[in-house]
This record gives structure tokens, sequence and C-alpha cells, in this order.
């Protein structure tokens, strides 16, 4: 292949540059796909156990709205099965411990639960308001992206429970902890996901399905489909551009030339490549100020998914022990039962240090505590993949920005540099981070080479995706209620309103006599 | 020089990887240097004018207590000289305009003049408290790690006044907003330069001095000693290490071998290395969150220095206008008159996108402001240098850490990896971020290799510098008096106990009658 011209060369074989590979070459594009690991599909990664079969110990749930995904999933013949929720799922939390159904934790404290509804009924109205596409031309973007998630949660909550609920919805979405973000980052990460409940539920959730067999065969049948084009082990070095040609060398010297070059690395790895003529300084400092996320993915199989028996979905929420987040991981027919648990942020940080051994003995032990049966503690097997040690993906699931970055760096995301254009998850303007995100990102950087070349008009570059006929979504909006509760400080207003409207009445009436 | 072996190959030939590579020549070891650049000095270029001579484009300045540098220079024969401040600084911030003389700037307003005493204080006094060689170690690691240097100050300064002037001395030491850095990291920093006073001072401070004939010297004096085994134009794309030796590899395909490897690469650009084995998690992640700062440095010529006729030495601290912060630059025999300006963080993102032209006319146009003299729109010549189009620096003048980054990974910065030492000024533990830092760093990460090979103890490997005696530093405590001077809100605390007590002796004298 070496020395022989393509039309497009792809750097990156996750879903994004793939998706960007596969409309090209449908577009008539002759493409070139190169991938430094040996395996395609990037943060989505299927081991084939041999004991347990296909294993996502990557990126795994779709849910609703990301019909991106259902589409190439149809094309390929993919099939999805719902994640486990029909019994409960248990909160343990700031010493509360209880077992519920559906999204909103059980809060029987009347004031934490007007707290959390006013915290969540307030990020996502302002999440609102940061549009997709252009997050730093939010009305009040220098605002949030001068603060922390954390300060403005500090400055709105009321109670250390919801305070603490926020926080495990943060590093269970983006896997950092909330003072390592830009609030206005956080809000736009929201919005493009369609805001709190769609991203933390699994029914009619983000977290709703997952793909018979594992998710990267969505790579794999890309990569099936593009056929010899895409060459494993390549990781890209350096990439020239002169003019109307762009030479891209992989690490044992072999010269690639094309004509347009799509980078779908992710943007915090962008310094492994040495372009020439240097990326503009915006770039470089973008790149930065984008770290990924720390997580260790955990998969624990039981001989039987006993937690059913007793009630229990398989889902916990935790702020205490190894796990903030787990989920049922058994396969769809019943058998090899199974606890996916994340360990995220600086939990992730903290065990790095642990022996694979000892983790899996902490996450049996969180388990045995979370769900109270010393049953936990006798798995047959345990997975784990921590992602911060691969050097192609710097972490995982997902980037995210610290103060001040989104709105001085966030337009030159996929700003393109000459004949290069950039994919990949974290330029989306659509379900950014997600698997539908990566899609969206990957046919946009290809759609922008198809208008340069002038097979398409400038206005459809940009594409909204028709909503799945197999998947539909159902509507997450607020009850009235939950609209129209107060919030703790208007409660508090509304308590003293009365009590100073009793103690005028009863002054009126001493006068009176 | 290729495939044939030598003990330690340094990678970058700034000040300190040059001074590792010094030390390890001078304790007998065969040492090879290789240097991305076609010039050597890093983060320190002395630009070599037509007409004006040497011009320093990056870091310049010295001061009392870099002590190593003082050692360095002196080997080498180089002078230094001291920056002009004989005449008034003008403040201009707020709406405030002032000429003074000496480090504080002259508030009128009672309350900012408390104030502001009481927040340098405040901060002094916790930077204190931050271990220069484990800044995760503070007993409040955790929560000032978790809050930005804005955040902080917003909560304990009074006045809008004294917020812009801590904001002025951030992005005048750091390249960065407030919101962009952990205050952990920022006390740190302080703590680590000397304290507010030392940092922000020309006279006793960091801005005291520059060489005759420019700072490059202290790079190319070392390079020249060293001699043919400084090679330049050789970017390293990658190191393997495998037990007992590295191959290290360039762009071009040549490979070297050592023993051992000292990197001098700033952290936030390792990733432009492909290492063999990978880096470890940990360090994978730090290089993620340590962005070098944004600035331009700019020097503007004039016919003659006509700010002294105006009782002015040409220091400005400003927060309109493109320069929050210059100095005079006319050569020490007085010829060349000239200034010195800073375009910092978030001015210098804002003004990228401006041609050469454009920027030198705001500049000219800042300064007719702030010194209040039309002279000033007539320059002779102008320079510049806008270090975030470096792609072999990625910024200047040096990497600060976001929220969270420094409890997590602070202590990776130097964790050698095998038989890899990390150098570069910001694993410093001394004068971080400075020339002093450089050298602190490169020594300790050579005498770190020199005793791993058995020629020092472990005690060695960490140094202490005697103090210069041609270049001694004065004590700069605070006085008594700004050591007693009550803060805002004990001023108002005093008040209102006055005020009560004045009411309490009234309402007594009314029953006494």
């Amino acid at each position: 292949m070496a020395d022989s011209q393509v039309d497009v060369i792809v750097v990156g074989a996750g879903i994004s540059g793939l998706s960007a590979a596969k409309l090209l070459n449908e577009s008539g594009l002759k493409v070139l796909v190169l991938e430094a690991r040996d395996r395609v599909g990037g943060r989505t990664y299927t081991i084939q156990d041999s004991k347990h079969g296909p294993v996502d110990v990557g990126g795994a749930y779709v849910g609703p709205t990301q019909n991106r995904v259902f589409r190439l999933a149809k094309e390929f013949g993919l099939q999805f099965y719902d994640v486990s929720e029909k019994e409960k799922t248990v909160l343990n939390v700031q010493g509360t411990w209880a077992k519920y159904i559906g999204t909103i934790p059980p809060l029987w404290n009347p004031i934490q639960l007007l707290d959390l509804n006013h915290v969540i009924r307030t990020i996502n109205s302002m999440a609102k308001e940061v549009p997709c596409d252009a997050p730093w031309k939010a009305k009040k973007a220098d605002k949030w992206d001068t603060m922390t998630v954390k300060q403005f949660v500090d400055s709105i909550a009321w109670t250390s429970t919801v305070k603490e609920l926020i926080r495990i919805f943060v590093v269970s979405v983006m896997c950092v902890e909330m003072h390592e973000v830009s609030l206005l980052f956080a809000l736009w990460y929201i919005n493009s996901g369609g805001g709190i409940a769609r991203l933390s539920s699994i029914t009619n959730g983000a977290q709703e399905k997952k793909f018979y067999g594992g998710s990267q065969q969505l790579s794999e049948k890309m990569a099936a489909k593009l056929g010899p084009v895409v060459l494993l082990s390549k990781p890209v070095i350096s990439i020239e551009q002169d003019g109307d040609t762009v030479r891209v060398t992989d690490n044992k010297g072999s010269v690639y030339k094309s004509r347009y070059v799509i980078s779908a690395v992710p943007q915090a790895l962008l310094n492994r490549i040495q372009f020439e003529p240097p990326l503009p300084s915006q770039k470089l400092q973008l790149i930065q100020r984008i770290p990924m996320g720390s997580i260790i993915k955990t998969i624990m199989f039981y001989p039987e998914p006993f937690w059913k028996k007793l009630d229990m979905c398989g889902s916990a929420v935790s702020d205490t022990g190894i796990i903030s987040y787990c989920i049922d991981d058994t396969k769809p027919d019943g058998s090899h039962p199974a606890l996916m648990g994340f360990i995220l942020a600086d939990k992730a940080r903290e065990v790095i240090h642990m022996t694979k051994e000892e983790r899996k003995q902490a996450v049996c032990e969180h388990y045995r505590n979370v769900f109270k049966s010393a049953k936990f503690l006798q798995p047959v097997d345990y997975v784990e993949h921590n992602w911060m040690s691969e050097e192609y993906s710097g972490g995982c699931y997902v980037s995210t920005m610290p103060p001040g970055a989104m709105t001085r760096y966030g337009r030159y995301l996929r700003e393109p540099f000459g004949i290069i254009h950039f994919a990949g998850t974290e330029s989306a303007t659509y379900r950014a981070g997600y698997m539908e995100g990566a899609i969206e990102s990957g046919e946009r950087a290809a759609r922008e080479i198809l208008y340069e070349i002038g097979k398409i008009s400038q206005h459809q570059v940009y594409q909204d995706e028709p909503e799945s006929t197999d998947h539909p979504a159902s509507s997450l909006e607020n009850s009235k209620i939950d609209q129209f509760l107060p919030s703790v400080t208007r409660l508090i207003q509304i308590a003293m309103a009365i009590v100073l409207g009793m103690l005028g009445n009863q002054i009126y009436s001493w006068f009176r006599g």
C-alpha cells in the first residue's frame, strides 16, 4: 500500500474513524485506515474469554436516541438485548441504604428530595442553554467556564446527600471528579447527552441495551466491509502536508500518501503525531487541556445471579467502597451470571497500585457490603481492564475539560488544519463521548471532505439522524409535580412567610383584644 | 554516533538537559544530548537582531536566591546587569492610575490597602505550608487541590481592585488565568519561588537581572563545553528500554543506545515520544494534566527612553489593554531603548488571530494609554515571539495544573520509569518554572543516575546550593506593620465592637440616669 496514493487516509480505527472511512468508501472515494493497535474498535473492546465468551471491557451500553448506532447495527445485522433492571436498585449513600425502582433514588427525607429535585432541574435547565455545536456561545459561557462543577454544586445544593449523588453522577458519566471539570463543559456534555435522566438511566437511558456478542463487532463489521484498506499495528508518527498532498508515516517508516487526512485520534493524544507544518498555536494548546478520564472496568462472574432472588437487579449506587456504580452483566440467556462494576476517577487512581487479586477482593467485599450478602465473596471469575494504561487511549471513557478550556479553545476541536480534518467522539455535536458521537463526528468529518471536493453542498455536512423505528425513545420530561416542587431555599422562604403571617395575625388579634 | 553506546542519553538541550549532561560528563560518564530544535536553550532564546543585537524573546530574568544560575554563569564568565527601576512604576487598575516606587502598589483607599495586605499575607502563609518536594503532603492538600485560585481569591478578597491585582500576579508568573489553576498548585509554585514579593519584584526579586548578551548563552556555553555530543535537529520519536539498555530513535530513524536516559522534555509534551514499554498509567494521565501557559513576548524599540524623563522606569501593571506587565528593556549601556511587554493568558489567546502589525499597533496604543504619552505611538522596531506556536515547548513560561492533578498525579513528575529519569523545571523542588529550577532538576536527575551506578550515596541526590557571594539575597519579610494590619473582615469586627461598646455605654448611662 505504501507510496500508492489514496483520496483519504483515516488515522484511527475506532468507531469514529471507521464510520468516516465507510461513508467515504460508499461515496466512491479510495480510503486507507491506519490503526496503531493490533485491533479495531478503539475504546470499544470485546474480550473473547475462554470460559465466558464475549466480554465488553470498554464502551458497551447503547440507549434510545443513539439512532446512528441503531442504523449501523441494523445494517450489519447486529442485535441488542436489554440490560436487566426488573428488580430493585440499591442506594448506599451517606449512610442511607435503600432499595428502589427507577432512576431517582428514594430519599425519604423531604428536604433531601426537594434538594435533589431542585439541583437536577437547575442543571438540566442550564444545560439546555448551552448550544451543542458551540458551547462557547452560551450566554453565560464565560461565567460557567470559570468555575468547576464542584464549586457550582456546593453553591446550590443544601444537603450532603445530594452533593454526593451529583458527584456519583459526574464520576459515572465522565470518569473525573467534580472539581476537575469546568461547569460549562459538564453542562455541554449533559445537553449533548440528552439531560441527566437520559444519561443516568438504564431503561429509556444510555445504559438500556448491550450488543449481543459485544460492542466491538460494530467496528469489526465496518472494517470487514472496508476490507484490506484497514491496516492494523501502524502507529502514525508523522503527518506532513504540502498543499495538495499529505504524507503519513508510520513507526516503521512506511509512507502513505493521500489528498486528505481524517484524524480520529483522541485529541489528548494528538501530540503523539509530529505534524509538518506544526499544528497551529490554538490546537497545540487545546490538546494539552482535554485529559482522558480515569477508569478500571471490572466484571465479576458468580455461579448464579443470587441478587435477583434478593429482589435486586444488580445495580447499586454507592459513595463508599471501590465501585461507584454497578450493573448486572449476565448474558441475555441467563448464562454466566455477572456484575459489571466501574472503578472511577479518584477511586481508580487509588487502587492502581494494587494487584489484580487485591482489586478483585476489594470489589467482592464492596458487593457484599452494598448487597448485604456474603455470597458475593465467592466469585467464579474476574475480568478487569485498566484504561489508564492504554497508551492509544490515554484513559476512558472520554475527555473532559478543566475550567477555561472550552471557551478559549473549544472552537478548535474540529476546525480543519489545512487538508487534515478532525473526528472522534470528543468533537461530536450530539452524544459526545458516546458511540453515537463517534459516528456523528466521523460521518461529519467525512462529509467535510465530500463538500470540499464538490460531492455535496455545505448545508449537507451536518445531518440529523431520523429516529430508529426499532428503538424509539420515550420522553423523559420531568413530571409536572417535579417541575413545581419548591427548592429548599424556596421552602424556607415559604415557611418563613407562613410563620411571619401567623405571627402578624397573632399580634393583630392581641391588639384587637 | 548512531549505534555506539553511551552511558546516558539526555533528551532535550534546554538548561535542564544540559545541566544534567554537564554534571554527568564532569563525573566521567559518556553522554549524548539529543535536541529536537536546531538550537539549544529550550525556553531561553536570544535572537541576534540585525539592528539591536541580542534580544531575549524567552526566559530572561534572574534574581537573588537563584544561586545555581549564578554558579554556572560565573563558571562561564557570564555577566549580569540590573533591570532599570530607578524611576516610578505605573499602576493602571480598575480605573486607578498612579505612579509608585517599590513592589506594593499605592492603594490610597485604606480598605483596598488592608485587603491587599491581608490577601498577600494569607496566600504567603498558606504557601509556606506546602512542601516544595511533596506538595501533595500539605495538611490541607486535598482541600486546596479541589478549588481554583479564583475561587479562593473571590472568597477572601473584599475589593475588586485586590482581586484584579492578584489576577495580574497570577497571569504574570504562570501565564494562565486564576480559574485555570489549582490553588494547591499555585501555593506550591509560590512557595517554591520564595513568596509573592520575591516572584513579583524587580529589585531583590525574580526580575532583578538580565544576562549581558542574553540568557541563551548559558545553554550555549554548556553545549560548547560538552562539545560534539550535543546533536541538534534530532527530535526523539521513541525510547525503548529492555532491562539494561535503552534504544532512542530520532525522526530520521537513527538509533542511539545508552544505559540510562534523562528526559528533559516538558512533561506536557512527553506524548510526542513513543515509549516501549509504554509509560505507566499514572504518568500517561499526568502528562495530560499539566498544560503549558499562554504567552506572546514583545519588545518595542523606541528612539529614546523618553519614559525616564517622565519619571517612569518603564514598568506598568495594567488590567486593561494588551500588556499586563511591562519592563524597561534598554541595553545596559543605555543604547537601543526598548520596553519588554508580556501578552498573557486570555489576552494572548485573544490576539493570536491578529497580524504581527496589528499586535504592534495594539502594544503601542497600550503604552500610550498607560504611560500617557503619544510618543509611544512612534516606535522604531518591534520584535515578538509567540510561544504557543512552538511545537517543542507547547507554550511558556511554564506548565501549571488544574484542580485535582497535583494531589493525584504530582508524585509521578519525577518518579523514574525503569532506567528513564525525568528532569525539566516543572519537576524541580526549588524555583520550579525558573532557570534555577531547570538546573536543580537537571542536576538532581543526573545524581539519581550517579547514585544508581554507585558513584554517590542516596543522601547526595538532592543538594542545597550555597548562596552566591556575588549576588546575595536580602530578606523580603513583611514589615511588622504589615504583619499586624487587620484584614477588612477584622476591621469591620473591630468597628462593630466599638459601635456596640459605645451603644452599650449609652444604654448603661440611660439606665443610670
